[in-house]
């Protein structure tokens, strides 16, 4: 290295058809994410400024990798703008992924990244040593508020670390906002034992003009975060509660980010949620993991892992929370895999069980039997 | 028609691949777009109520579309969770796009759709008749505040109806917003004619914290609209800034809204631009037209021009603005099939001419040689 990057870089997977070449459209995309004028328009200086740069353009099986590179200026240091310069106007162009995303310092500075941090969301919950953490979800939608509460009491007699609201838990007549955060955070306070503290993060996620509201409602009742879906709201949104100084850390759920592995369009996973969300403020980034639901590979799920921990300007890591349909019996082998900074977050499975304080219990044992602070994934 | 639809409904475009049947994949998003808890959890009464209806299977070609309706009361009524349950885990998963999406009316009433529609926007700009319109945007970004405010004048000067800021110019040093507005406001009032009114709408996207100044730095200097791109601050701060009650007429620009017709994932262009902008309050709606850069068939623009004109509960018809390459010289054969309910944007094709104003005159002349009123699309 020979010194910190001064440009944004973006890499664009390009798959071409029968019509121009890689080399032609990385060229355009060059042209269409900064000036978007014919060539020659505003004059030489001004396109030589601030043009983007086509750095490399290397072959790929069934593609092209194209590195482009821009002026921050472009950003405007904002974040709604980097994500017009990385992937603006070439997100309705057909065939055209970011794979890769490198934010200069200057831009990296202008953002708040996680406030907690993984040593931070550890301090919440009194974490005695570099282990990994178990959170659990509060569901279904449709459960009134009592049993929504009796539910939080039970994980949190459990031993889990943290619980969450559910992503669909909103402000619906079956358990409204206000009442449920009180009588939730109520409950779990009241079912904690005094060595460990477990901690309830309620969904802020909702119009944002309730934001604030809610906000604060949360911070009322003592509740040390909350859950918010950036793909819901808009990833300025959480940056800005991020970059807000309530003392409440921010769970970032992915509901709505259309972003999967393997597919020709969009922003790749680990782009987005380990470098975007982290950047924009995500203390813990619920993320999809391998073998659930969904069928994502277990190594898009570690290259996330890796970008939330590694390297990324001053800013702190953050925790990855694994999640969409893991099995509690299968919780000790992925926590050996992911390592112990990861956060596991277990949603249905245990609902399932006849004695689900039983159930949460043996995954909290089988967490807490990792060892901790052992491999070495979180040099990555 | 049996009176109108109570429930939420969303139509998803299924390319299952070997693994579960296109129908085990319709209960499979039922399931995960709601309760998310495993068959049984919750009560039978609760899963009755509120997990998602498979209403429809049907073969298509290379697949299968799955009408699956929800009910409301998920959504919290807020824009944030109707995305969510149309399109929120299921966004993760490849293989599932969303084809067609249908707003009950006690949704639909929660939101703002286009304060002012095609009739007030004509009515900001006096146009005389049921015209089509012209706009024409203010780049490249890099060119100073007196650059861009003559070129404005310029534009002013040859009678276009709207200019827009380019999506790309925000609050750069090389025009920051403050002054950029303040100058391009002053040059536009200074060249119009008496009979005529050209409008100014400045780009306002930026960091949500920055929005009601720029909201109100534009109001002061008497514009009569902005330009917002939804996808980059979340297409809720459009709601909250359409329902915010100022006397601005919102344009939105497609810009990171990652989607393209043709795609195995994400949302179809016609459910995105033509419906949900709309109903986020969008009064005009910037999308990619055919032949230009990208590649669009011409087929999804006019699904998109009948989306945004058609019926939707009470909400007023927003214009269509195609653009993205549009060529000058081929603006009257556009409009001509698109109708007078359209505003054409023209962006980087004038710049390239020798005599800018007069290559605009000519485009202005060219659209309002079309006959006012007369095709039917607009009763779509």
């Amino acid at each position: 290295m020979t010194g910190a990057p001064r440009r944004l870089t973006a890499t664009y997977r390009i798959r071409a058809g029968s019509g121009p070449s890689a080399e032609e459209i990385a060229l355009a995309i060059a042209r269409e994410q900064t000036l978007e004028v014919p060539a020659g328009v505003g004059g030489a200086a001004l396109q030589a400024r601030l043009l983007g740069r086509v750095e490399s353009v290397r072959p790929i099986e069934g593609g092209h990798d194209a590195a482009i590179s821009y002026d921050p200026e472009l950003t405007g240091t904002g974040l709604p703008h980097i994500l017009n310069v990385a992937y603006g106007n070439v997100s309705l162009m057909n065939g055209v992924r970011l794979v890769a995303l490198d934010l200069p310092n200057a831009l990296l500075d202008a953002l708040p990244g996680p406030r907690f941090g993984i040593d931070g969301v550890r301090d919440i919950v009194s974490a005695d040593a570099a282990r990994p953490l178990v959170s659990v979800a509060l569901k279904p939608v449709g459960l009134g508020v009592e049993a929504l509460a009796a539910l939080a009491a039970t994980y949190a007699r459990a031993g889990v670390d943290v619980i969450k609201d559910d992503h669909g838990l909103v402000d619906q007549p079956s358990a409204p906002f206000r009442e449920r955060v009180a009588a939730v955070a109520r409950a779990v306070a009241a079912a904690g034992d005094s060595g460990r503290r477990c901690a309830y993060f309620p969904n802020v996620t909702g119009p944002v003009d309730t934001l604030e509201e809610r906000l604060a409602t949360a911070q009322g009742h003592g509740c040390a975060g909350v859950l918010l879906c950036p793909a819901l709201t808009g990833l300025d949104v959480m940056r800005s509660v991020a970059a807000g100084g309530r003392p409440l850390a921010i769970m970032a759920h992915p509901a709505h980010a259309q972003s999967a592995p393997g597919r020709r369009e969009g922003i790749a996973p680990e782009v987005l949620f380990g470098t975007l969300y982290r950047a924009a403020g995500a203390d813990v980034v619920v993320y999809v993991n391998a073998r659930g639901r969904f069928s994502w590979p277990v190594e898009t799920c570690e290259e996330i892992n890796a970008r939330l921990r590694g390297p990324l300007g001053r800013m702190r890591p953050a925790f990855p929370a694994p999640a969409g349909g893991v099995e509690a019996d299968d919780a000790r082998e992925w926590l050996e895999r992911y390592g112990p900074d990861t956060m596991l977050l277990i949603g249905g499975s245990l609902l399932a069980r006849d004695d689900v304080e039983r159930a949460t219990r043996a995954l909290v044992e089988a967490a807490r039997s990792v060892a901790p602070g052992a491999p070495a994934a979180t040099s990555a």
